[in-house]
């Protein structure tokens, strides 16, 4: 009988802009610090004999090709059935591993994903959805942040039920207010697609839609659940980084440009790092895919080593929540049309 | 022959959530600090009586109807002739006034403006653009900004011609570097319309057309102008308010947990204040229509009476460098299909 450790990582060691010099070095770390998990290295086998990989608990699998950012979803999945992705993703739907992470293409990621895994029942396709801290230290999951370019009412319908289960399962709300990001929060704003949604979410009773809610709402906790497609849901979690990352700049410098300010920043140090700490984008790195069978997280292709870790620790979490089956069961009969 | 004032406004005084409690005060205010100015306000006649707005170069026009956010385009162009809007705009095209700005129902001011302004030859819709601030302290144009909710690669590719025209006519940058926003850098990435436009700018030599960036590079400063849709443009801006919101917050959170940092945030706070001004996003209230025969600044709808201030100082700065005939003139023949 063989041993099964607690935790098996399917890791795509060659996704994101970093590839194996951001995925091998967070891997060791994490199983450093979690003895009972296990991690399957993904790698191109043109780089096995660089990578300085030993764990025990490190398993590395050489592979004949990977999928890179420019390669179509359907080619990925048409003739990169043996890249680093496909079979970190097939390792799971064998049972092998429990989870995937990878910093790769996110279109071949849907792609692969819902050919070898499916989708819930009745379900197209699957969103990227993620915790976003809120101003008041809470969170908000918002859905879609990129695994549809487009999306259509029905679409953004069967986003909101998923989004109000993953509030109901993680944080036990029990009524999660619902909103559609939107330019406006008159009825009358907004694309065709969007309206329509509402329509939708309006008369759907399983949910408490609350309506549109602008950008600048994401971070104030008016909403539970904030849903969107994946172009707009993408644009703003980007932004959001862009911004973030000029803040921490912007308070750094003005500690610098003054005496006063330089003599102070010795000492403001401490509480300015806790503060960019708490900030930090990189904090809230890793995404999950929502509708889909087993457990896939999407870490940001910009992740270093750290930032990798955290998408490693959110798989982690999910699998240990049981989030999957517990989402598939909540969803049962709910895409059903 | 009567004075005609440097700088005539014609304001709105009803749009916002605030109207007249912000637009009243901010131009007394400008008045105040601009004594070459006239401003007339645009002013429900129901309010007449309660409005104190006495200052020597200040007109109210009483109007017997005003635009409601939830007005649709076509009820406002239609019944709503005699509003507070409407009759600051006409107010442009007659001559009386040099600009108009307003906080109110942006798809009413496009439309009514269109109508009674006209666009640029060949034009078929303008854009909302503003400077955004960069890491190092410049700025890009992006647009647009929730003119116009979908966008066709045509009225992509036109707005990428009035960017690099304002950053030409704005800035002296001889060949401004034109990107569209995008949810990946890589070719096959975004939505049909995306992809064809950035076909139309590849292969348009007066443009310096250096491809897709992700919402992060905004706030980069590696493109003079950002081209979008104004779905993904006006979520962006929202967007950006909600984090600068969040870090101004936090970063004022973190000084007060510890007794250390309390004591310390005595001495920062003057260095903390400079940090808020400048990343305040209220300092950078106020976007332009571009396009239009006339200048028109549309403040946020949010705005308090120095945030409405800043809009009209941004109403100033336009009439002063003449943008709109510059504009119409470098863009003559541009348009005509």
């Amino acid at each position: 009988m063989s041993f099964r450790p607690q935790l098996h990582l399917a890791v795509d060691a060659m996704g994101g802009d970093y590839g194996p010099r951001s995925t091998v070095p967070a891997s060791i770390q994490f199983l450093q610090q979690n003895p009972q998990a296990h991690i399957t290295l993904y790698l191109h086998q043109s780089l096995t004999g660089d990578v300085d990989a030993s764990h025990p608990s490190l398993t590395i699998k050489p592979c004949s090709s990977f999928v890179s950012m420019s390669d179509s979803p359907s080619r990925a999945l048409r003739y990169l059935k043996d890249s680093t992705l496909a079979m970190a993703l097939q390792s799971v739907s064998s049972g092998e591993a429990h989870a995937c992470v990878s910093a790769g293409n996110t279109g071949a990621m849907v792609a692969i994903a819902r050919h070898f895994w499916g989708t819930f029942t009745g379900l197209k396709r699957p969103a990227i959805c993620k915790p976003i801290p809120t101003v008041e230290g809470g969170h908000s999951y918002m859905l879609d942040l990129g695994a549809n370019v487009t999306a259509t009412p029905d679409l953004l319908h069967a986003f909101a039920l998923l989004g109000a289960a993953v509030s109901h399962c993680c944080d036990q709300v029990v009524s999660p207010r619902v909103a559609l990001l939107n330019i406006g929060d008159e009825v009358i704003k907004g694309h065709e697609d969007v309206k329509a949604a509402a329509g939708l979410l309006e008369s759907d009773g399983r949910l408490n839609y609350i309506g549109f809610v602008e950008g600048d709402a994401i971070y104030s906790g008016m909403a539970d659940v904030i849903v969107c497609d994946g172009f707009a849901g993408n644009i703003a979690l980007k932004v959001s980084e862009g911004v973030a990352r000029m803040a921490v700049r912007q308070v750094n410098d003005t500690f610098r440009t003054s005496l006063y300010g330089q003599l102070l920043g010795q000492f403001a140090r401490p509480v300015l790092k806790k503060w960019q700490r708490r900030f930090d984008p990189a904090r809230y790195n890793g995404a999950s895919f929502l509708g889909l069978n087993h457990v896939l997280v999407k870490s940001h292709g910009g992740a270093d080593a750290r930032g990798f870790g955290y998408a490693l620790s959110y798989a982690q979490t999910m699998v240990q929540q049981e989030l999957v089956p517990q989402l598939r069961q909540s969803m049962e009969g709910c895409f059903v049309s």
